[in-house]
């Protein structure tokens, strides 16, 4: 799905978890480097909207208390408006969407059943820490998608207001509720490997495999200093 | 929650099932009699919107395929934006939705959970009939209440969309699936009286009560011949 741009000094690497070349040969890869394929970047950021929405919809649908419940349905609409606005560029790209975003179906439903945790409140957290990273990331990779569309996803991806939500929500749980900050930190951090899963198979996807190799860890390190800032605010050690 | 307006030649009756005088000294209401009190109205129309957003976010989640689950997201879409704009009409008139909405939380919550049926195919019906007689319901009364805001509520009520997916979802499946339609249309009638009872509760607010007791038939003759023309459209015998 993406594709080195033209500064790229990569060798050429099939891909695995851990290269078998010592790290001082990889080049090192931030964000500016990066040349995603538009039709599959938007098909998977999509997906993965489409997958925040149900998330949300399972936290409206449990809340405890109706000014809860509204607050979640509001951020439910804005990840809503992602995913359809981010349809509606597959749409002028003259792909049917649905055919693009398939492929990405089976691993996001994994990951969205594997960040829904075990009650309403690691739900909240799990929607907070993998929509705020995943979101971060998508608008970072669109600086390198051709200019006036990057700048439409960024405006598509930057909507606020679930954030906020999410955030009050959580605060004021972790307030009422001793052990729940202490359980919510290590639930925190155990989201973190998958969100990067996730992310790394956006750089990775099948015909540009075999340019896969160099040291992504910038482009990781990135998201992960936003996490902690994020576990920060919550009052939770990330 | 609905005042008789100015035509009324209401007998005062306590609200009861069954009227102890004989239907003939009854006076025969219509909609154009009814004058919904606007922030109970407001309130009630709201939190079903919420409610079919959650069962159509609930077709969204176990939806069979990546097409249907895509049209599913657009209805759920828009039933949010409906709840959205009624709750802003609230604000506007000063008072704070979550108060207003949650009278009417108890007896919605439990009617989404009698119409969602036991499969994926019953949500969709049950959505799909409850919707389409409520907002047809609402949008009616909405001309009892002062003009603009009336008009503004059936311009939100009006936001279409929802019901021709959920009708092409259900067509299709009637006509792959021998004895589906018989099934559904079982179903399909069994959520009539459920509906009747919402819409009749927007009648009898607590502290119009005293003025309940007329002939509402006319109001739900519209109503069921609406239903009637819904399920003919699937070919399902209402």
């Amino acid at each position: 799905m993406v594709t080195w741009g033209k500064r790229r000094s990569v060798r050429q690497e099939t891909p695995r978890l851990r290269p078998r070349v010592s790290p001082t040969d990889l080049a090192r890869v931030d964000f500016t480097e990066l040349v995603p394929d538009p039709v599959p970047f938007l098909g998977q950021a999509a997906y993965i909207q489409l997958e925040f929405f149900e998330s949300l919809a399972k936290a409206v649908a449990t809340a405890p208390t109706l000014p809860a419940k509204e607050g979640l349905s509001a951020a439910a609409g804005v990840a809503l408006r992602k995913h359809h606005a981010l349809i509606a560029e597959l749409r002028l790209l003259g792909v049917e969407p649905d055919d693009v975003m398939a492929p990405f179906a089976p691993a996001t439903d994994r990951f969205r059943q594997a960040s829904a945790g075990a009650d309403w409140y690691e739900l909240l957290l799990g929607i907070h820490v993998t929509s705020g990273m995943l979101d971060g990331y998508f608008s970072r990779l669109s600086s390198g998608l051709p200019s006036e569309l990057g700048a439409r996803v960024r405006s598509i991806l930057h909507e606020g207001g679930s954030a906020i939500v999410l955030e009050t929500e959580l605060r004021s749980a972790i307030e009422a509720q001793p052990g729940l900050a202490d359980r919510l930190a290590l639930w925190g951090r155990s989201l973190v490997g998958d969100t990067l899963l996730i992310a790394r198979s956006a750089l990775r996807a099948s015909d540009s495999a075999d340019r896969w190799g160099a040291q992504v860890e910038p482009v990781f390190t990135e998201l992960i200093a936003d996490h902690t800032r994020r576990m920060d605010a919550l009052g939770l050690t990330a």
